[in-house]
């Protein structure tokens, strides 16, 4: 459970609170708002604020006067349009603010897109939790085979066990030392000074839990979770990136369709796999070695077009 | 009057409008939102959402899990803080929408504000209407002659008659020859086609007006009000940034307070020039020729500390 | 002729310089260096300064400490990877910086790309010459009739001379006005005390040509590209882009092939358009009305894989 | 010594190479590129290329078709007066390469500024070396006991030598950890599967070192070196921007003497300070009490004023 009786408590508080607004509003995502929703074994994911809604889309679109919107239909359209086109601009018009729990090393990967505002939980200033992220058996895959940046096979067994027991253990003891040097609170020897807090920090592991406020704009969000809510991303960002997307769908429902139907089932093709698929199509038994394609090309190209 | 009765109608429309939310309110703003705060002889700013307010400033600084307000005493000495710390992504977690009308050339200052969003009407797409700028006769001034990017005393008589009438009459004949080239609409000439919007667009002057929606953080709003807001700036733009800092007291009063204290009011000394305020404190007698400072850099420190 | 003698001696003067370096070097690219490629009627293109080849992304990409470079036929491999995987940092990390004179009009389209410095001549600061954009008559197109945003037949006859005769006299005037209201130079007349410069300019029209410095990381080049040398772009800027090019043709040969592959010769497509193309590979004769997708989207599939 | 020899002799191929170019050359800064200047035990910053120079400042500042420059002296005034009134675009014009190694915990911070480009080395799809930052025992310090986020006396005896021993023993046991998931090269075990590279570099500390290349242009490095150079950043942060601080003397002279005259050496004044410092130029003795400034603001203000 990622939350402690106090955080709770003052989630529930902020929930309980009401006021009335001339703004867009997105009644479904009023109802999730403040809540932490779950993802690994300790963190997740809240939403904590948003600006616009589908219909805020629409009328940036039309810098229009007032709502803008003719019929949910249009809208549909135009936004499908947007999206088709590369419109961004009407998508950047939406904004979105997470609070979010997650492990280092994901933050590391998260803090790429930079094209956001992050309000990181200072280890400098403040102390962290004695959390860390131990995968579930499930996901303790080994190394794939055929992609040097992949999981192959679930590991089991002996293997499995010694590993989780030695993240774990590492933790822990990396944690007992961190507290040992801070040396403060109750507790604390009075005959130590204590390591200040930037230093100690630096014992504790990439899978300690950290937090932050993140902030984005509609556009610059569905980029993010084009790529890391796709299959290739590290299933340990990807679980982030699919709580988020349940966000989203409450959020701006129209968005969210025109998104999955355009960005995330579809599919970009090179001149060369245009080419081939024109030769298909006119009734060629086109084969690797005649498509003229690199093997990988080929590979991606029969990804898309296999059912 | 900025707007024609259509609009004005839609816009009350949508003041009318209310729904409850769990999000942060900012009442002061909620009593201006969408409302058209006129600018120059035809333009216009007005809000058209927003996210956050200056507890929302507190609650990101802390990464907190509930309001993370104390007081508003604590709230405004940690905002004056951060500001004058130059802890920027606290002021990014808030955002603001505006819908703004102004004259292509003031649109052209304005727009080399890269971090913001942008929803421009579209003259490529549209027709662009009949207004022009035209200033104020007290806003008529001649080149400086002290300062090659400012303005000096007014024009008068003939020569101000004569600027204000040609302006005027350049405008309207731009105008008419766009609409003739567009022949569009009633009165078109079925026996001609019509030149294409993208091109007719190229005969209209700067003066034109034009609308775009600007969404911005408020850090990113700051910075664009320290340079717009600033004497430096030019009167056309200066009025809109003028109009926003009006905006921004009734969304986040303490932060604008913090602004206004330590950003409009303040200033930068350089090293030289604190060196000269340390011997003058010391009680020498420091002159120009004695400080050591260029001319320019002498007047820049007497310009901050003679009242 | 874009250029002035002055201009033209300055340009020859920084191209027969010549010094060491030991940074990455693109050998087609210096031979034109500095050199004004002209676009329009007035104005250039010349590459003024980059950073970084196509082993330079290679190197980037591998975080190495030399070369990085194993073979052309590698690298080439490499490239195309980053590029079919929308791995955008390695193609940041190469820069080139652009001097550009292009009419009004067409900056305003062009700066609403933000990812890029750009330093633009300033009207407030200084005179703006008597050039003007006056489009040949092959460019003279009528409104589109199927495309509000697009271009029909060229007009002809008495309309298109009209036409071409009011863009001139129209900037022709509007200019004197200009030179007028300043009072500047010789000819100036001593009674009046001339305009300032910031407020003169708002006489001139769309079509007058300004200049600036942009540069920019060639992943955000690529970006600006893609959009703007596809043939929906105005044609105005598209002869820009189409000149810029071929200046990273001659930078970055390696990655300029990827981009033609999969992004210029590249589509998109939907998850729609995917199904129906495998109903299509699977020997289904598929029509509009039974692709159950609109008929816009069903045209846009069309465009793609008829030859 | 933070180079293996083939590193080193990677280096040292690169630095034997050089080319003719007709771009601005910075002649200082090639004496020193590609040479990995030592920072903290392990780390480096070196200089992988750059463009522009200061007169390519002058250059942009002044839209040129030439070299811009009339004279050092010139250039310099000009400099100095852009960075006392904010004009970022010119300085936006220069761009510089680093590649970096540093411990992760410093990269943490490092990459909260978000207007640079970054190729870290992948720990998903390469291995960590065994490298770890152990403070030099100077740097040992306490927590601050005045500042929350500052460090007070160096600690001394068994405790300091308790940290060191510790992290340097935490760190290699996860190591060896590390390397016994992996179960990679040679002295694998061909009974166990291996865990993936992505899943067993979360067992590694924080004080491991990774390593990037690093593009930024120079307005935004100096507001990165104005912050991470500042006495109140990091120690083990700070040391990587006063080493990229001398690079930058290389690189752009007069812009570097701008920045420590300006910023570096400068500080802000909020209004209230301002106001009290008047009433000391006019001969009154303000105490702080009747400096009507918080205690806080008041301290500030002694630290510029106060030699």
């Amino acid at each position: 459970m990622p939350l402690t009786a106090e955080q709770a408590a003052d989630i529930d508080a902020q929930r309980a609170q009401s006021a009335p607004t001339r703004r867009a509003v997105s009644p479904e995502l009023e109802e999730i708002l403040y809540e932490a929703l779950p993802v690994l074994d300790h963190g997740f994911v809240r939403v904590v604020d948003y600006m616009g809604n589908d219909e805020a889309i629409v009328q940036s679109a039309r810098v229009s006067y007032g709502r803008g919107t003719k019929s949910v239909r249009n809208d549909a359209g135009l936004i499908g349009y947007l999206m088709r086109h590369r419109h961004s601009t009407p998508f950047e018009m939406c904004e979105i603010k997470y609070h979010v729990k997650l492990p280092v090393f994901v933050a590391r990967q998260w803090i790429r897109h930079r094209t956001a505002n992050v309000n990181e939980y200072s280890a400098r200033y403040s102390i962290l939790d004695r959390e860390f992220y131990i995968p579930a058996p499930a996901q303790l895959a080994a190394q794939s085979t055929a992609n040097r940046q992949g999981r192959g096979d679930v590991l089991e067994g002996e293997e499995a066990a010694w590993v989780l027991d030695t993240l774990r253990r590492d933790a822990e003891t990396a944690y007992d030392h961190y507290e040992t040097m801070l040396n403060e609170g109750e507790g604390a020897d009075p005959d130590r000074a204590g390591l200040a807090r930037e230093l100690a920090r630096m014992n504790l592991p990439l899978n300690i839990y950290t937090q932050w406020y993140w902030k984005v704009d509609l556009h610059n969000l569905f980029h993010f979770l084009s790529l890391r809510a796709d299959p290739h991303a590290q299933y340990e960002i990807r679980v982030y990136a699919d709580a988020m997307l349940e966000t989203v769908k409450r959020w701006v429902p129209l968005a969210y369709d025109a998104f999955m139907e355009n960005r995330m089932g579809g599919a970009s093709m090179t001149a060369g796999q245009i080419a081939v698929l024109q030769r298909m199509l006119a009734g060629e038994e086109v084969t690797r070695e005649s498509s003229g394609l690199s093997a990988r090309v080929w590979d991606e190209l029969q990804a898309v077009i296999r059912t």
